[in-house]
């Protein structure tokens, strides 16, 4: 491997200079920021943030990837994993001039340094680490441990692009992280992109030292290549002699992945291939200051944040930082308008080969629609509501089988799922895709391909964070799960949300698909595994965001979750959370009633109640399957035996119709909430989770107190699926009886009524005790009107 | 290593069939569980639920430990990873004769035969994994991914301690799990007992193979010296060459766990260890039936739930299963009483070394209280109320220090936190403990030992998942972390809460040590770092859990804090969440003071308010440090303004107090509710959190619609903390203005003081658009009344 030219190392050299200088100042100065004049208190911001540890890596790094681009002519992007070194990236975006594009406000000269240095980590400026705004960026430096799993959901199906991702020594111990190295063992070299990850390895946390920065070379290569990697060691930090070895390993770890891709592409896929990775060992805070008030810096976990923090007051750390911020030679960097040099600025890529204007860091601007089948001809056929089981999610498979098929040349879509497709019941996609898998595959495996776009894996955080990856580049998903254990990403679906949520104010950031999760194995119908496989908590999780970007959908019934599966996979810039369980269920609707009631988001169901023409005595309202059931069946069991009592049965699919317009746009007014809901009269509300988060919903609604809601209660454990509605008080009983107590105008009729009710429930108690399966009224249960 | 002597492993042998046939039992039969007359499909169970696949891998370890304990007198309890298996380890428990000890009613006989597996997944019976109600169990077989970290959680400070922890290569593909193997850097051969890990490869999940157990042997091996371990294979399926290989590795394992401890116990530690682990390899649904409909199963993903599914209705179904069963020869087992023979009895080990009877696992048995220094000697003095600032969390590092020394004795107390203890002002622990790594420690690092307690790993997972070890088998700790990533674990704090709900139902299960967990470096200061970096999520997560569990402390100051966590350090069984900023802030109570204020729960500040005598006409409520801020200066502006405006002034600090008190022990009843908030005048409720939890909380107290709650609302990115609080509408001014506009008597003298309001947050905009600080009224406001 031939060196680089001396003097092109050395203009590389001056450009990381030029990034270091910006991030130092970005950091200190809001004046003086080409240091004309002597340095003075007044040039320097009123608090310091930020993080400088990490970010001369972060720019080295991003040097050289710029000089492999342009020798290579390469497609790529880059992922900063520790991204608090904001400003690092900052530097280099606008050093290569996409910043100046987008801002144009902060311009390519004194002004616009100015400005820069100004806005960052400053009220009304910019966050300290890389975040929506900052362009070429798809992962935000905040909650840690997703780069690596962004950057292998960036490569899939993009058989071009090579992702650089650069894992901290922090984030590196982190579970997610660790958990997503063996992402390889998913990423195919014939249609996919590569990812070529570097670990910086500066040593240090805030305080401590890392897991992997104070282990062995050895123990390293040993980890590394146990997952599969071909392990590249830099290790220095003399700056020419370092430029010189890591160009070398750029090229040597870029040929090695043109050569994976090639062998792949022209001859097939033997084996595993092992991918590169560089570990890069560096001195946290390299090029900074060596030691303050007596105290070493660099190298040391001191150099993690601010390392000279008394500069406004001391004169001693002024001049710590005028001589450091001189260091790097600024008159040799930017021109008298303060502009970089062009000698500077011709070794950066151009156009959309920049990695801060690269459009797959900007997936909407690539996002092609999905081709998608018609939905309604999945549909169940219903003859009378109630009267058949259908499994709820297994047309939905259906579905998917085509939407693989007919975007098979645009190669767009995944599903993600850890291990249970066929147990979801979506196994029909296993017609015409496979489940991924690059290590060896034998005789006996079941639908498993190099090339499949199945993704299972039994990590609820690759499944997620590779579909965010996947859609934050321009393309399309679902990711299904267990409901119980959904909460195991929760955070990621908030990060996310939140990276949506600031995505939409930047009209630069182009619309991307929707992140939907489907969750299935529902709490109700977990009474085999027991408690602690019950737990709805991801609908609380989903509320707590803006209603620019949260959905919630909980379809009744098979055909409702086509309809809604059919308006996520169309809609951008959401999560969608839908809410279903896959066993058999009675179903209720025909596939036009279920397109017009998921297209309201709620209705009132006039065959299930009794008063059409009259204001009802009381309000029967459900969401969810199980929910469902169980508020029909009381509606039925009233109308039988108290025909005098007006009951009306409303079923909620789109949990965001409740909320007041104000909170959420899909949020009804208040009209048509009345001329649902009633005015005043009592509502007995059948939900899916946690009960009390309707009252959130609901809050600031006529009359809100009239709404009795039950729900998940965190009660029960191995038992039989009616038993579990009547542990938590939502079974038909239990609601007939909330019914009749709470309507006012046949009070004197329900005694016996509320009676026979409880002789139900003994019954079934009689029953559960015996350890015998669900009574037969119960498990047989169908309408029978 | 000598080979077991033949006699011995054909015991061996027959104690694993009968483990093996128990297995099968449980999952088919309800009755003939001796298959005394020919199996007929009366004799199985209606519905067939559980996992075959895993269940004799886990019972052939299980067996053999009990070997090695007998051997050895080991202290040892067992963890299994792949608690699904559930079946396995119930019938271990059986074997040994812990089960019965506890539920008397499952006998040593063919009636206790048929109770157990009846009660198997069954209504009313108990959970298909290895759950609360498994003795010797301190790990739920639900949520994958912890079984390693609640094993070094147990062996931290328990030097005679060996937990043995079974990973499946299901488990071993979660981020958690991978990120756990790193234990062993912090886990001290002197102080510390040690984790045997066996990674039990089986091949597969449900449908597809795993990731290592598709892995080589070289790739595996190499992974997990990388980690730091010694690395021994057993693979193989004829029975007794396995046991006879198994038995070499373990006693070998053994041997060498012996040798580290003696090493560094009597000449120090030189170097970081390599604890051995061992790979298993053995076929999925070991012994199984070999092939049903011509497709084959032992060995084969098809065995991983129910391997052989028709047979109550298809009889060469059946006929497999009575094979399948008689193949373990239940006739050579179990004596004419259905009592497992005397000479495979004498296998287990005896009394407390059973590993279902180690007290170990049932942590209450051990848990001795903490030596508490008294929390009021830590107080900040607190003259006038909110005149001065303190770091809030800084006394409660001074009240951890002194818990550290005074327990140095008992050493059953830890403090966990990612990397943040100095920067959560907490750092005055290191005055005498240090930072635990086993890895080389080197002159500039700060507080670093082999043998400290403060746990720093950039691990959410890990700080929890080790607290929660610790805390099952018997100790105290605190977890601190960052509130805006708290979520990370959220389901770990849902599964911990279930494991705890589930536990005190059991009278045999002694209580614990609580989980309390600090939230610090909250949303409302996160100005700096931005959007990314709040998020109050977790106090949704802990208000859906059950009354019997849940505890949410919202302290407004330092004094506060120091008799919330006292409290919580005494506590047993429950989750405390603590949440509070880190940053300085006034200071209200003395010492005195808070202690009366968190003994309520809530309280009236007199001082801060006008309504000493009156009813008020408004009344501000707060729960949360900076909510108080602002609560109390709205009301100081108030009194200030229109003084015939009647302001009472309430502060929260346990949360729970609100709730109803049918849903949760600390609620308040009606009476005290309305002696504080009245009946029906207006409240206006400033939340740290979510504002529509408080929602959820009041629903059901007297005329709930007049609370108008303001809290976290998702707004807000970097800018400076009063501009938070501005973005969120529920500033000072904000409040000030709804208290004015709900006040109905003193209507008519409001609308120029909303003006003035107004003209402040319009002068306070004006400062965030210049990007300035905070404006100096804001920033420097105390009590001046």
């Amino acid at each position: 491997m031939s060196a680089l030219e001396q003097t092109r190392l050395k203009l590389i050299d001056r450009y990381w200079n030029a990034a270091n200088y910006l991030t130092v100042g970005q950091i200190y100065l809001q004046a003086n920021p080409l240091l004309r004049e002597p340095l003075r208190p007044e040039h320097i911001k009123p608090r310091l943030l930020g993080h400088w540890g990490t970010s001369p890596g972060l720019s080295f790094i991003y040097v050289h990837l710029n000089r492999l681009i342009q020798d290579n002519n390469v497609n790529m992007i880059y992922l900063a994993g520790p991204g608090h070194g904001g400003p690092a990236v900052l530097a280099n975006v606008y050093l290569e001039g996409t910043y100046s594009e987008i801002y144009p406000e902060v311009t390519q000269n004194e002004e616009g340094l100015q400005r820069l240095f100004r806005q960052f980590s400053t009220p009304g400026g910019v966050p300290s680490h890389v975040s929506v705004p900052t362009p070429g960026s798809i992962h935000e430096g905040g909650e840690l441990g997703y780069v690596l799993v962004h950057a292998f959901g960036a490569a899939f199906d993009n058989p071009n692009l090579l992702v650089a991702a650069v894992v901290g020594d922090g984030e590196a111990e982190t579970g997610p992280l660790e958990g997503s190295w063996k992402s390889i063992k998913y990423l195919d070299p014939q249609r996919d992109g590569a990812v070529l990850p570097i670990l910086h390895l500066n040593g240090y946390k805030i305080s401590s030292p890392t897991a992997l920065g104070r282990a062995s070379d050895e123990s390293i290569k040993q980890l590394l290549a146990g997952h599969g990697y071909e392990v590249y060691f830099v290790e220095g930090q003399a700056p020419m002699e370092m430029h010189q070895r890591f160009a070398e390993t750029l090229d040597t770890c870029y040929a090695k992945i043109r050569a994976i891709q090639d062998e792949a592409r022209t001859r097939g896929m033997k084996q595993m291939p092992r991918w590169p990775v560089i570990i890069l060992r560096s001195p946290k805070g390299w090029t900074g200051p060596k030691e303050v008030d007596g105290v070493p810096i660099e190298g040391t976990f001191r150099a993690h944040q601010v390392p000279v923090s008394e500069v406004k007051t001391n004169p001693e750390h002024l001049h710590i930082l005028e001589q450091w911020m001189r260091s790097y030679k600024p008159e040799e960097l930017f021109d008298e308008h303060g502009q970089l040099l062009s000698e500077l600025a011709a070794l950066a890529p151009k156009g959309e080969k920049r990695m801060g204007a690269n459009p797959h860091a900007n997936g909407g601007k690539l996002l092609v629609d999905l081709n998608l089948p018609r939905f309604n001809e999945y549909a169940v056929k219903v003859k009378r509501p109630a009267t058949e089981r259908y499994e709820n999610t297994r047309q939905l498979g259906k579905f998917m089988r085509d939407i693989f098929k007919q975007n098979d040349a645009q190669k767009n879509f995944r599903y993600f799922c850890p291990d249970e497709t066929n147990s979801n019941r979506l196994g029909d996609v296993f017609d015409v895709e496979n489940r991924t898998f690059e290590e060896k595959i034998i005789q006996i495996d079941d639908h498993l391909a190099n090339d499949g776009r199945v993704m299972e894996v039994l990590s609820e955080h690759l499944c997620q964070g590779w579909l965010e990856g996947y859609l934050l580049t321009g393309r399309h998903g679902l990711f299904a799960t267990y409901e119980a254990f959904a909460m195991i990403t929760s955070s990621m679906l908030i990060q996310h949300s939140k990276w949506l949520e600031e995505g939409v104010k930047l009209a630069w950031r182009k619309p991307v698909a929707s992140l939907n999760i489907l969750l299935t194995s529902t709490c109700w119908r977990n009474d085999h595994n027991g408690f602690s496989h019950q737990g709805p908590g991801l609908i609380d999780t989903a509320l707590s965001r803006r209603g620019t970007v949260a959905r919630i959908y909980l379809p009744p019934d098979a055909n409702c979750l086509l309809s809604v599966a059919d308006h996520c996979f169309r809609s951008r810039d959401y999560v969608n959370l839908i809410v279903i369980d896959k066993q058999p269920h009675l179903q209720y609707l025909s596939m036009e009633e279920a397109i017009e009631h998921c297209t309201r988001g709620l209705s009132i169901w006039q065959w299930a109640g009794n008063a059409d023409k009259v204001e009802p005595d009381v309000v029967l309202a459900c969401a969810g399957d199980v929910m469902t059931l169980e508020t029909i069946a009381a509606a039925w069991w009233l109308r039988h035996h108290i025909p005098e009592l007006k009951v009306r049965v409303i079923n909620i699919v789109d949990l965001m119709t409740l909320y007041p317009p104000d909170v959420h746009p899909h949020g009804i007014d208040n009209a048509l909430f009345v001329s649902h809901f009633t005015e005043n009269k009592p509502v007995v509300f059948a939900f899916h989770g946690y009960q009390r988060a309707i009252h959130q919903l609901i809050h600031g609604r006529p009359n809100a107190e009239r709404f009795h809601v039950r729900g998940f209660n965190e009660m029960g454990t191995t038992t039989t699926p009616f038993d579990m509605v009547v542990l938590n008080e939502v079974s038909r009983y239990h609601l007939a009886i909330l019914a009749m107590q709470r309507a006012e105008r046949v009070r004197e009729l329900t005694p016996p009524l509320i009676q026979e009710c409880n002789d139900m429930l003994a019954r079934h108690h009689s029953y559960v005790r015996a350890n015998l399966e669900d009574m037969p009224e119960v498990r047989d249960w169908t309408w029978t009107d």
